[in-house]
This record gives C-alpha cells, sequence and structure tokens, in this order.
C-alpha cells in the first residue's frame, strides 16, 4: 500500500513489494491471479482505514457538521504536510492513473468514492438541517463539490511542492462556501 | 500527445509512440535523450495550444468575465463527454501521476499550472472590478479554487465515467460561489 500510495500502480514492481516483505513470489501468485486484483485487495485495505478514521470525524458530535467537514480537510492537510507534500490519497490517485486503464479497478475506485460521497452527503445534510451549511444546492451535490474539490487541491499541492492551495481550499470552502448566508 | 493523453507516463512506450508515426528508433535519441525530455517537449505542445485556446476564451469581450469562464468550463465539460469521459487534460493527468516521479515534469508542470493560474486570475479581478464576481477573496486564491475544483471534477468524471461531476461543479461554481452577492 505504502509503495503504491508514493509510486503509483504502473510504477510499483511486484517484485520490489515482495523483496521489501521478504516474501516470495510463489506466495503472491497463491493469493492473487494479477496485479489488477493485488491493486483491488490494496484499495480495499486502504478504503477501510479511511473510511473509518472519515466516519469518525464526521459524526463527531463534539464539533457541528461545518466544523467536522473542516477538521477533515485539516486532517488531511497535516497529512500533506508531514509527507512534505508527497503521497496524497491513494484513491485520488489510482483514480487518475487508471480509470481509463483498467476496468476492474475504475469499478472499485467508484465504489469508493461513492461510499465517501455517502458520509460527506450525510453530514452536510445535517448541516443544512441545522442552518449551518448553504442549500442553494442539495447536500449530495455539495458532498460531490467537496470532494472533488479536494482531490484537485491535493494534487495541485503535491505539483506545486507547496501547501497553499489545499490552505486556499479549506479557507474558501468552510469560511465562505459551504456557510450558509445570513438572511437580512 | 495522444497515446500519452490517454495512458499516462509510464504506460506510453516510446517504441509504441514511434511505430505508431513510422519514425526509426535513432531519430528519436537524435532529438530527445530520454523519455522525460520527450515529455517535456509533449507538455510544451500540449499548453501552446491550450494556452492559445484559454487565452481566447478567457479575453473575448464578448462575453462578461464570468461568463467567459464558465464557457471553459462548458469547453472541457464537452471534450470531456465527446471523449466518453476519457482522457481529460494531460497537464492534470501528468500531474498526478508524475509530481512524485520525475522533478523534471513536476516543474515543468508547475510552470504551465502557475501561467494558467495567471490567465484566470485576470479574468476573475476583471469581473470583481465590475461587481459580477464575488470579493470574499483576492482573484489569484478564486482562481486557484477554481483550478483545483475543475481539475477534481474531470478525475472524478473519469472516474466514475459519468459527466455529472462537471456539471454540478460548473452550476455551483458559475451560478453560485463565484457570483458577487447582491447587497441588500
Amino acid at each position: 500500500m505504502s509503495i503504491m500510495l508514493e509510486k503509483g500502480y504502473s510504477n510499483t514492481g511486484i517484485q520490489e513489494v515482495l523483496s521489501s516483505l521478504g516474501v516470495p513470489k510463489g506466495s503472491f501468485y497463491h493469493y492473487f491471479d494479477s496485479k489488477e486484483n493485488f491493486a483491488v485487495a490494496i484499495i480495499r485495505h486502504f478504503d477501510e482505514e479511511f473510511s473509518g478514521e472519515l466516519l469518525r470525524i464526521l459524526t463527531n458530535s463534539q464539533e457541528t457538521p461545518l466544523r467536522r467537514l473542516r477538521t477533515y480537510g485539516e486532517t488531511g492537510k497535516r497529512a500533506l504536510l508531514s509527507d512534505e507534500c508527497r503521497k496524497g490519497c491513494l484513491i485520488g490517485n489510482l483514480s487518475q492513473e487508471m480509470s481509463d486503464q483498467s476496468e476492474i479497478l475504475r469499478k472499485e475506485l467508484s465504489i469508493v468514492i461513492n461510499k465517501r460521497l455517502g458520509l460527506f452527503t450525510q453530514c452536510i445534510e445535517e448541516g443544512q438541517k441545522l442552518g449551518e451549511i448553504t442549500q442553494v444546492a442539495s447536500a449530495d451535490r455539495l458532498a460531490e463539490h467537496l470532494m472533488c474539490g479536494l482531490s484537485g487541491a491535493v494534487t495541485q499541492a503535491k505539483t506545486l511542492k507547496n501547501i497553499e492551495p489545499m490552505e486556499n481550499f479549506i479557507d474558501l470552502m468552510f469560511n465562505h462556501f459551504l456557510k450558509a448566508r445570513k438572511t437580512a
């Protein structure tokens, strides 16, 4: 998972993975019949860890819904910073790299994206009911916008090797665009 | 350019490129000393075509600045649709794939991103002066947000093989978030 997170799918050699673990090739092919299916297992493992953390943040009743979304953004920002604007999110990386290359991986990635969209939608809905989050669009549409923007900001931060696009995104999204407008 | 747009950097074989053009290998190494430098030339070529079109759209005085930005978004949406949500933008694709893999490509991609940011910033500034575009943040920060969101929406459309994330992004960005709020 760690190697694929940093190097992507195509640049990850099975032999490199096995060597780093001291596992013989035969064992690999006992469990996985292809690199694609190995990547599916990695995606599922990554998602399991990630979704647990995401759910914990987005249902934390100590914070308001908008604040929870911001906490998620800040958590991602800190992780990216501590990796010196490298790596980012495995799902975002493989989505970009593999969506046109492998239908098996594309479908697996779609499942994860839709799952995340569901979690964000619930949190945004809650914020809309409380009057904290804007109602210019439905919760699922705002959730999709948030996810697209975040993943784009991560990529831009990686390319510029500068955390600023993440900071800018977090500030604009959570201090302005998602905030319910005060009615006069 | 076309092969790298669809397959990415790592999955593009020089031999495949040469075969598709009927060019012998010796000629390639006469012009390029590595695949990386070949990719730099491809990025510059892509950017030349793309920046010309972007500049034309963003300085079209027949439309208001916000409308021009929207036209750009719609143009991207149509292109993605006609490619059945494949390919996308070479700069976005290589940014995601190669920013951690090649410092040479990362620097080249940063130059293109900063150039685009400059074009968007000018157009947004113009819209802010006209009172058409929100002033919740400076033009360069709104430009960065717009670029991050667009590239994330393209990626999500490619993964879901559905244009909806692009449509949603265009609607929210240009009908709501970037619009100047009417003052009471």
